[in-house]
């Protein structure tokens, strides 16, 4: 079983709860667990009740820090439809609240006709090519870095402590153990990238107000092709946009996030 | 009191429900409410029960049609925290919820600190010597556009019978009767636009799955000038980011919707 498989599993325990174990293998900077790693527990269980396979459009509100331990995901079904159904998932550690999520589910693979894409895929050199986009440096508790390989033609400027100034960049992103991408798989994929506002050099950590993730195709197998952007950095408040494209060209998820800003 | 303040007005009725009458005067295509104009209600009920002043994250999921008439909002306050506060709301129709929305507020009088800003606000003619970018055209029902008024250097091309195929646009944006924009006003104006995918040259009506807005800053007062684009369209989904800039070039607003398409 895959890493992200064995770390996300839920139990069903009866009236729309199951029980969680968040990992310690997921660690964001600081060694909390990682916002894309929580939202997963939610997907997974929202995925059980829900009558359509795949995440559509996902919206997290992080309210605490997660903690590694036993966990809770409480489900509701908020709405069936016929092409899209829409759910909500609360995960607690140690009976508080520390994630709330709203998704809407819908079969991806029953699509596909008229698609239409406005801009280009990332223009990068072929992944063996590349190298480690942290160039090595691991901050102190990101075990998240073992878990998503993400290679670029050159190390992110602010991990070889020139900061570029403009905080953007283009990679490639897997699963390091081979795990095949898909939607759900996405939204924590889309979230495990150490944040472009760091190539503004400031010295920051960061906690996630809001991620939202729309998945528009189940991705073709391998590397898929990132994008990340901050367009926006004020009042203590950052906007980082993640595209993801697959090896058929196709803009296969999208995510934005608004994350708090603090002096490290 | 201007149009919007008159028409989202909530009236609390205890236990965190507030009743509400949604009105005729905010239809998109078809007559039904508008996106937009639902989720001011929500937005407004929050305001009353979260300790901050400003939508700062939100996230809306449409479920069904609004009904013109009486109508319920039901609150929940998720998390009071020092910097941000989030909240849910549940906005139903005839006992029935039609629209989730999670939020989280700020007071966004209070940063302002380090602003940085990557992208030109849209470069348009001053609006005085621009023209209503519908052309006088007007959707059946559609009485949001009486409601918010919108100039550009030529009226959009499927307005004009000639669809540019390029589904973007830029323009000016405000209320109709010179209300101010606001943090929770701008989450009205940002879905108050006939959607950029006209431009494709399909007939199509739209229903929205999900709609996220992020708010930067308290506009200052004036025309805003926005944006539109969207980026994809497939399976049958689409998706449309809009931004606000405002007099003072700020990006004060961005939204992203995924609405799913069907031939009118």
């Amino acid at each position: 079983m895959h890493e992200w498989d064995a770390d996300t599993r839920v139990d069903a325990a009866g009236d729309g709860r199951f029980t969680a174990r968040l990992g310690d293998r997921w660690g964001g900077a600081g060694g909390r667990p990682n916002g894309g790693y929580l939202v997963a527990f939610c997907l997974r269980a929202l995925g059980e009740v829900l009558p359509h396979p795949d995440p559509l459009a996902v919206s997290a509100y992080y309210l605490l820090p997660g903690v590694v331990g036993p966990a809770v995901v409480d489900t509701e079904v908020v709405r069936r439809g016929r092409q899209v159904s829409t759910g909500e998932a609360r995960l607690s550690c140690r009976d508080r609240e520390v994630l709330r999520v709203v998704a809407s589910f819908a079969d991806l693979g029953a699509g596909g006709d008229g698609a239409a894409v406005l801009g280009r895929a990332p223009d990068l050199p072929p992944p063996d090519e590349c190298v480690d986009v942290y160039g090595g440096l691991r901050l102190p508790g990101a075990t998240v870095a073992d878990r998503v390989e993400l290679r670029g033609p050159e190390p992110f400027g602010w991990a070889r402590g020139r900061a570029t100034g403009t905080p953007s960049a283009e990679f490639w992103i897997r699963f390091a153990d081979g795990r095949p991408a898909d939607p759900a798989g996405m939204a924590t994929l889309v979230d495990s990238v150490a944040p472009a506002v760091l190539e503004l050099g400031h010295p920051v950590v960061s906690a996630t107000v809001e991620l939202s993730v729309h998945v528009h195709a189940r991705p073709a197998p391998g590397w898929l092709a990132a994008r990340a952007a901050t367009r926006h950095v004020a009042g203590g408040h950052y906007e980082e946009d993640v595209e993801l494209w697959d090896a058929g060209g196709r803009l296969v998820a999208r995510s934005r996030q608004l994350a708090v800003l603090s002096a490290r």
